[in-house]
Formats: C-alpha cells, sequence, structure tokens
C-alpha cells in the first residue's frame, strides 16, 4: 500500500477534484467580501462550500500522508499543505488556504525550464494580488481610520504593495490587515528575486553559450594538436635506424 | 508565398515606413495631451494620423501573419503586435500601441550583446516613463481629486514610480490612471530585473573568465603530461638497445 | 599558545555560553522597552545584564585576539565583534550588540549550501527587524512628532521599510531613530540581494546541471574517438616481430 | 608623441594633484551651502576653487585627449569627463563634476576583484548620498513649499531616496531638486543591481567551485581509464602469438 505508485497514482487522480474544490473555495472566500449587502441564505451557502473544501483538503493531505513511503521527508516537504489543514479555521486566516491553489498550480506544472518559472510567477502573483486585496479589504472595511474601504482601492493597495511601491495614500491599520500586508512584502520580494534571476540567469546562459562555443572550439584544435604529436611520433618511431631532426616536443 | 525568405524581405523592407508610422504616432499622441488648449482642427489631424498609423500596424500584422511560414508560432511570438491590432481603439488604450515602437526597437537590434540590452533597456524605459507620464496626465486631469495636473508633475510621478521609490506626494486616483500606473509598476521590476540581471552577468562572467584562464593552464599541463608520457613510453619502447641522450623534455 | 587548534578549541567551547549571553542581552534590552512602567528595581537588573554580557563579549573578543594566529588579520576579519566591544556604552548604540547575535548564528551555521543561506538570511531578517523596532521606539517615543508611538506600531514600520515599501504612514523623526532606519535600510537592499541572488544561482544551476549532462556526453564521445584513434595507430605500427619488456607508463 | 606609453605616464602622474583638485573641489561645492551665513569673502573663494578646479579638469582631459592613441575610442570611453568640461558652469549642474571625482576612484581602484567591487559600490554610494543632499538643499532651500530645508533632512531623504524606500514624509518640488532626486533613482538602482549582482555572483561561483571540483575528479579517473585501457592494449600487444580473449573495450 505505501508505495510510490500508490502514492502517485493518487496524486495524478486527484488533480482534478482538487483543483475544482480550490476554485470553489476561491469563489466561496470572494463572494461575501465582493458583495457586503449578501443574502444570509447565501453566506451560510458560502461558509458551507469553505467547511467543505477544507475537509476535501484534509482528506486528500491524510490519504497522501497515508501512502507515502517515507512520511517524514512527506511532512517536511508540504508544510504548507499541513498548514492549510492544521490551522484553526478562523474568517481571515482561510487566507493560507491560497497556498493550497498556488500548490496545485504547482503540481500541474513541472518548473523545469524558465518559460514555466516566469508563467508560473505570474500567474501566482496575479492570484496572490487579488486574495490579498479581499482579505484586506475583509480586515479594513469595518475599522474606523481605515484607507481600504472598496474592492477597488484594495486591489490598487495590493499592487502597489507587491511592486515595493508603497506610494502611501492607502494602508492597512488593523493588526489583521497589517499581517496580510506583510505577507504580501514578501510575495513582493520574492517576485521581484524570481524575476532578477530569471533574467540574470537567461544573461549567464547566453554568455556561457558563447563561451561553450569558444571553448569547443578550442578542444577541437587541441585533439588536432594532439593528432599532430602522435602523427610526428609516428614518423619518428616507425624508422628507427635513421634519427632525423628530433626537435624538441612543445 | 509563405516561405521565411519572402517573411523575412517583408520585414526588412517594412523597417523603415513602420519605425517612421511608428514616431508619427508618438507625436499624435502626445499634442494634444501636451497642449490641451490645441485648436479643433489639428485635434482632428492629430487623430487622423492616430487612425492611420493603426491602420498601418494592422496591415502589416495581417501581412506578415499571411507570410509567416508558421502561422500558429508567428501568433504566438507576437501577442503584443495582436493586442495592437486587436484592441478596440479607445482613448487610452491607445497606449498600447506604445508596444509596437518597442517592438520596432526591438525589430532593427538584435539583442545578442549585453551593451544592446543594456541600451535597449535605457531606451526602453525612457519611452515608457514619457508615455506613462502621457497617459496619466490624460487620464488624471479632469478628476476632482487629482494630484497629477501638470506634464511636468506627470514625469516625476512617472520616474519616482518606474523606479519603485513611491514617495506618495502624487498618485493617480482614477481607474484608468491607475491602470497606467500598474503597466509601470510591472516596466519598474522588469527594469530592476534587467539592469541586476546585467550586472550579475558581467561579474558572473568575470569570474568564469578568470576560471577559464586557471581551467586552461590545467589543461596545457595535462597535456604536457600525455606527452611526456608518451616519449618515455617511446624511449622504453622504439630503441631498446642503445639508449641514447635521454635529455628531459621541457 | 597561539595555534590554530587553540583558538578552534576555544572557539568551540564558548559558543554555548556566548549564545546564552546574546540571549539575555537581547531580553534585558527589550524588557524596559516593551514595558515602560517597569519597576526601577527591574530596570536596573536589565542594565546590569547588559553590562554583563558586554564584558563577556569584551572578554571572548580579547582572548580569541590572544589565540589568534595571525592578529592583524584577525582583527580584520571581526571587525563587528571590534565594534560590539570598542563603542561607548551609550543606550542606543548597545544595538550593535546585535551584530554579536548575527555573529554567534553565524558562527553555529556553516553557510556552505543555499538552503542554509535562505535559513540563515530570513533567520537574520526577523532579528534586524525585531531590534530595530525596539531601537526605535526607544529612540522615538519620546519625541513631540513622533509617529511610531507603540510596539506594534515599530514593528510594523520595520516591516514596511527592511522590504523597501516605505508607506510614509510612519517615519521616524529623531536623529537616533533615522540612524536606525538608515541601518534597516541597508538590511533591506542586503535582504533583496540575498534572495535574488539566491534564486538566480538556482537558476543558473539547474541550467549549468543540463548543459554539465551534454558536456558529459561529448565528453565520452571524446574519450571513444581517442580509443578509436589509438586502435588505429595500433593497427597501423604495432607489428614488428620481437617486442621486448614494454613495461607500462606512469 | 601620440603614444600608449606617454598616455599612461601622463595618467600616473596626474593621479595625485587630479585627486587632490577634486576632494578641493567637493569641500568648495559643499561649503557655501552646508554655511548659508558665510561671509561674501569665503563664498568668492569657494567659487574660485570651483573654477581652478573645473580649468584642472579640462586642462587634464585635454592632455589626456591630445596624448590618446585612438582619439575616438577615448572620447567615448570617457564621455563623463566630456560632460564634465564641455557643460556650461550653473551653480547646481555643477554637481556633474561629482562624476570626475568617481572617476578618479575608479581609476585609482582596479575592479578586478569582487571585494574591490563592493569597495568601491560603498564609497560611491556615500559619495552621491552626501552630494545628492548637498545639491538638493541648495535647490530646495529657497522654495515656498519646500520639504527639506536643513542639512540632515537633505541626508535623510537622500538615504531614503537612493534605497528606493521613498516614505514621503520629504520629497523635491522644485525643478533642480527633482532632477538631481532622479539621478538619485537611478543610482539606487545601480545600488541594488550591484549588490544584488555581487551577491548573485557570489553564489553562482561557490556553487561552481565545487562543481569544477566534481569535474577535476572526473578527469583524473577518465585519466586513469585511458592509462589503463593503454596497459591492455600494451599488454595485448606483447603477446601477438596467442591472442586470448579480446573483449571490446568500453
Amino acid at each position: 500500500m505505501r508505495s510510490e505508485a500508490a502514492f502517485e497514482a493518487w496524486r495524478r487522480r486527484t488533480i482534478v477534484p482538487v483543483s475544482a474544490a480550490a476554485l470553489l473555495f476561491l469563489a466561496a472566500y470572494a463572494w461575501p467580501i465582493l458583495d457586503p449587502a449578501l443574502d444570509r441564505h447565501w453566506e451560510d451557502l458560502c461558509a458551507l462550500v469553505l467547511w467543505g473544501s477544507w475537509a476535501l483538503f484534509a482528506c486528500d493531505y491524510l490519504t497522501r500522508f497515508w501512502l507515502a513511503p517515507r512520511r517524514v521527508a512527506f511532512v517536511r516537504r508540504h508544510l504548507f499543505d499541513l498548514a492549510i489543514v492544521a490551522v484553526p479555521f478562523l474568517r481571515p486566516l482561510v487566507l493560507l488556504q491560497l497556498a493550497s491553489v498556488l500548490n496545485i498550480m504547482n503540481r500541474r506544472v513541472s518548473i523545469s525550464m524558465r518559460g514555466n518559472v516566469a508563467r508560473y510567477a505570474a500567474a501566482a502573483s496575479l492570484l496572490v494580488v487579488f486574495c490579498a486585496a479581499l482579505a484586506v479589504l475583509d480586515a479594513e472595511r469595518g475599522a474606523p481610520e481605515a484607507t481600504i474601504t472598496t474592492f477597488t482601492d484594495a486591489l490598487w493597495w495590493s499592487a502597489t504593495t507587491v511592486t515595493t511601491v508603497g506610494y502611501g495614500d492607502m494602508y492597512p491599520v488593523t493588526a489583521m490587515g497589517r499581517l496580510v500586508a506583510i505577507g504580501l512584502f514578501i510575495a513582493g520580494i520574492a517576485l521581484l528575486g524570481v524575476v532578477t534571476g530569471t533574467l540574470a540567469s537567461w544573461f549567464v546562459e547566453r554568455i556561457d553559450a558563447s563561451q561553450e562555443t569558444a571553448a569547443a572550439t578550442q578542444a577541437q584544435v587541441d585533439a588536432l594538436t594532439i593528432e599532430v604529436r602522435a602523427l610526428r611520433a609516428e614518423l619518428r618511431g616507425d624508422v628507427p635506424g635513421t634519427e632525423p631532426e628530433r626537435s624538441p616536443p612543445m
């Protein structure tokens, strides 16, 4: 039962339902925040969907834990997943579930090429900006001195923050809003790092490639040199009696 | 007709007229914004030039699409061009045409050397800062609580934003102005990435170069070693009886 | 006495007591700032602990200086330690002692793997943000126009600053607070550099790794070529009659 | 006369006087700004020193131009020097002379090692921050809505700007002050790039170094393999009559 094959099979088979649950989760999280005058009935439904998707994530985690060939390694490699499942289900902390969505994107895309890294970073940035706007709006809306009161404002604040521009025309004033902001700061630094790192590695690669070519040429010259030397040695060695012009080897 | 040669020939032959159209486009976009008291007559002329250059870009895109050997690859590689042509021709979205100017710069300069990358990044930054200032001024000028009301202010705001400094003495308040700002944020992060990436690759190259030298020396030592071994083998095997002038090589 | 072995032995034996002193130091520095209504009695105790840990750091430095095989190199490599010991023991400058804590972390963790660099940078950032918040609160609290008056505010300011977001809703107004802020700016740039550098080197390595594989393959082809050549040479040269005691070269 | 040797000799001989002139220049620029109530007499002296050092820079440039083996290459490589000499000698533009000081630092230090790059970047940053503070103070002091009115404020603004933090508690309002600020933005991006690039190249080098070691080991193994094969071939060749189990070489 605890085999690599069973683990992989489960992972592959659950990609679609878990992705769907993550999308439902996002929708159910966003709706009551975007429409504060939402009917009580619908609000309850959203809460239900949140609980349901959480339960699904938890089941998925526990099954994967059960099937994992090396459980300690599994836990260490999937700390985000653990946080999603273990965190008490308070309203604003639900945002941590966002990690599961990113995780699922991660699962679907193999990050082995630079193009994929860039595309993943762009998609993750958009998702993070959108969710941070939701969370900060949820946290700030009720505060007396809040500057972020509409979703448009929240999106604008989120964009100015993740790029580390920080005009200061809007900023969170509640503790929860500030926690969201700090998460966004970290995402912003990571974003900068990914953009710069990708470009830097691209430049380095281009230069390395041209150096590789040069090195290859040099190697061929070396090979030729060796050949010529061998030929000379042969010529010298073949006629042992005469001993002609034994010029010193280079 | 759909050959690589025909495609390249078209591309080469259209560089001059398309560049001219892009410059005309920029001028016709900038003029009514910089001079709000412009005569109605001239304003109409500018609109005509904008429409004309858009038509020219569209024709160029369609012809290149027609001539492209692999059309799907062409569309995927020229999404910016597609955006320019497909976008509804509303006033502030016209800025997307800016992409075509950058594109043309890109077409003229082969980005194969770091010096070119740096020069292209500098020119593109200046152009982006200038156009963002125009667009934000166009969007903000009429807004009741606007802080950006003159072109000097707009340029200053643009410079503080693209470098991610973001003082917050000026910031857009309209939705369109904020969209322009978000475009500028992205340009700013890209600029940071290019500067850092160029410098990093330069440092890496310098260090690699010195390591290359070391490696080359080592290679020569190896070559010498092989020579010496060969000589020893020769001396041992070739002339077993006489043993002549066994002078050390090198 | 002045041997590498004695120096290393001292270093290893003092890690635990010096770490403990650094922790005590941090606690004794933080307490009176976090609780301004602290009893006089306890405040004196904290001052005593600060003095005590300073004395311990000084003793440790002097002993290491004494044992160092090359004293000039030791002083040049441990300028931070020197600053800790030499700086006059004024209240806010005590923060420089923070360097000793970072130093001790540095001593415990060998920064030879990227994972370690990342973990060290994360821990150092948290520590720097925490201590800068303490120091700025200590400096600003009494100022007439101060915007940073509670520890929560100070932490928030510290986080916005180290990530170079800089909203400007809070900023230091005293000279000492600004000095702390400048230290934090430098830490922020270093943090950005470490994050970007780590990611860039990771990307470069991934690409290099794939190039290495290609190079290895090429090397094997080269080896094969050499073999084939050798075989040809053998077939051509090697059929004399006798072939005597050809002892292996090398 | 126009030889590489004469050019180098001049360059070497003028390092000390040109450095001294640059220091004098800085002092004469800073003094009237730092002490606005300066006596008329001293102010005239400062202006004289500024003119004098400018004349000296101009003479140095013209002589180097005269001695340069390839004059076009010289002009293209020393555009900063040209700007210093050619710019009309207006009050705030005098800051461009700063380039000459940086240039002289550059001339003294060979930037061939990463340690030197870091030290040069640190020194240049300090100098740029100091001079930008002077220039912005000079430009802003008289403006009606200025927020930067003392040298301490100017230094603080300069530090928040070069690190791209940009609180927005202070910002230039005059055109000249904003030009200085834009120069500082560019310096800030360059600083970020140098810090990140240095760290990234350091990380890459560490990883490359460990890969180099691995490659070297592999190379030695390869060499050994070749030796062993040669030995086998020899042994085979030694006993030509019997021909035992000639298994194909790898």
